[in-house]
């Protein structure tokens, strides 16, 4: 067996959840809404069905959503692109990462991941045969690229840099200073960058997105991955696509094609139709979401947590040892098994995100795209609890 | 980019696919029915994301979709498999074969694979790091696995074989004693066996589908595919699983994790009702799809065409070698191109499915699981045209 994988323990988001669903807890651990997206999406996904698209798509995806996904480009970061050679639609954004380093990764090849990270970022790279070099983003410092370290991590065999914002798990969202510094380096040593921008439609306050592919000096050597799951609250639906040059694209199509061919057409079809048709969905998510954000972090304060900086995505991460009621022995994992099990509300210990050997181990993620129901009985089990 | 997967060409499915697009030629070359699957799927499909399936399904599959399988493996190969660690649910067979290459291959591995063979096998096996030993079934034998050769390919570094039965492109159903050869080499060698039965229902006349996985010796050592997509006539769905041993089915579900996370709910849903009550439907599909290879093999005979033997699938393939027409220069690709181009009939040249140096190029594959209008057009213009 695979020897590398199969060392991997389950990833967090599984084990969390099945302790949550064990133990009968508020689920604020893996990122998944309750608030579901547009119902003309649920709709059409049925009526695509019955109008006979259920054969397979072309294996870059259906020119309906390929169009769309080059428009929303075009208006969401000011890129426009060819939607038949700098599109690719793929199975989430999961896939579409994996497509990456696949498609992009030669075995010795190194690759920059900035620490804490999503856990497939680097489980991919190094199966796909590259080297990872982890850079911590600095949490003393709202999550900032350290720029000496960064400039540091380049060699002469870094393949790629993997930048993921809005920032999963930390909610940062990337200055526009420190992407240009990442864009400098990535023309100076000749990089390419796969931005990982999920949660571009999930910004809170004067925050705003930048995308990095979006500057002139990276649209050659960038990839922007977004995800249905993330844009319109269906996460179950597992649909998402690149943008690019047309050379990495082809790449990436190159993988997908062996991978898992194509997407479902009638999901295709939806999503299509929800990028084009309810742009008010998903322009709506960040006031929705800050007002869950502000409650969140506000209770969470008066408990004792201190709430780090951060402007976007689901997430919002909380010191614990400053606490009455922590042990100064306990580490993130075993505080977040004991809030699950004794509070009954379940997070994420942020330790589980790093690659590297810098971890910190005082915090954990809260995940707030939940219901104000929800939110609020969470955080009566907190107040109870401590 | 990496190198290896940027030097394969695209797809030769993709490639004739559009051709035929290009030439309005009637489409026998990819793999895809015209009579769909059944409507109560359709429905529920729509129904389920109305009901809310629309987030993170577990990263393993539904419950109702596992215990469908689990139930099917029973009824259908006499194989009982515990649903929670002996079932996976995957994008489609072939993310379940990526699965299998990420999850059990090592670096260095030997994999044997017969040729001809499906396109994404040895991609995904060399890509993941193994080295591809080709074993060509014998084309001149009704396409029987060659004892001697397949005896000979073993290697102290043999980490698996795939075996492919009902068999694309050849449409061989592997007999039962080619089957005990390979368990016993198997064993003798503790190879683990990829079982791709996607056509598991596709099987005609008096042949019958023996699953290698079902054999006592196997069951420890041998994972099965299966396929919505040709289970219900859904190709475009892109759903599939894996029934297999306990150890194989984790390291398998550690890629999954990270190569697409999970399945759409709806999708699933909408499947596992399938399997258990629609099981009319798939039953069935031997019976209609037998009369259509009949209609198909006559006409081509009587063009000149012979017809090699064949037993399952949705595919016959066809020896051009002896038509009046055919010029001696011209391989199986340039006559497949000139018979789109002039005839205005796609089909698949045998050829593309050859990882090894032996491809015959006299033959073309026909897929025939098409309405009976077209192909009796496609018969016409095959007649007008020789
Ligand atoms: C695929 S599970 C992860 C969902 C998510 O993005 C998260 O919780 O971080
Ligand atoms: C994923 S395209 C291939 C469909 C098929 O199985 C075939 O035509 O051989």
């Amino acid at each position: 067996l695979n020897t590398f994988l199969n060392n991997l323990p389950t990833t967090v988001f599984s084990v969390m959840t099945e302790l949550a669903i064990k133990h009968q807890s508020v689920n604020l651990g893996q990122g998944f809404p309750d608030d579901e997206g547009p119902e003309s999406m649920k709709r059409i996904v049925g009526e695509a069905s019955r109008e006979r698209h259920n054969q397979y798509p072309p294996t870059g995806g259906i020119p309906e959503l390929r169009q769309a996904v080059a428009r929303h480009s075009e208006r969401y970061v000011g890129l426009p692109v060819n939607w038949q050679t700098e599109t690719l639609i793929t199975v989430g954004a999961t896939e579409a990462l994996a497509a990456a380093f696949l498609g992009l990764v030669n075995p010795g090849d190194e690759v920059i991941i900035f620490d804490p990270q999503y856990d497939s970022y680097s489980a991919m790279a190094v199966r796909t045969g590259a080297t990872v070099v982890p850079v911590p983003l600095d949490a003393n410092n709202s999550w900032r690229v350290p720029g000496q370290a960064l400039a540091q991590a380049f060699s002469p065999r870094t393949k790629l840099i993997l930048v993921n914002s809005p920032h999963n798990p930390t909610g940062a969202v990337f200055h526009e200073d420190d992407l240009r510094e990442i864009a400098r380096l990535c023309v100076e040593h000749d990089v390419i960058a796969i931005c990982d921008e999920v949660y571009e439609h999930q910004v809170f306050g004067d925050s705003k997105h930048v995308s990095l592919r979006a500057m002139p000096e990276m649209r050659e050597r960038a990839i922007r991955i977004g995800s249905a799951g993330k844009t319109f609250s269906l996460t179950g639906w597992k649909v998402g696509w690149v943008t690019g040059p047309a050379r990495l694209i082809q790449a990436l199509g190159k993988a997908h094609m062996f991978v898992t061919f194509t997407v479902a057409a009638n999901l295709q079809l939806a999503v299509a139709h929800g990028l084009d048709k309810e742009s008010s969905f998903y322009e709506g998510l960040s006031a929705s979401l800050q007002s869950k954000k502000d409650y969140l972090a506000g209770q969470l304060q008066q408990l004792g947590f201190e709430i780090l900086p951060s402007a976007g995505t689901y997430f919002l991460v909380a010191d614990f040892s400053g606490l009455a009621h922590s042990d100064a022995q306990e580490d993130d994992v075993a505080f977040a098994k004991r809030l699950t099990v004794e509070a009954g509300v379940t997070t994420i210990p942020v330790s589980a995100f790093y690659n590297g050997k810098s971890a910190p181990h005082n915090l954990i993620r809260f995940c707030f795209c939940k219901t104000d129901q929800k939110l609020q009985s969470a955080c009566e089990r907190l107040q109870k609890y401590f």
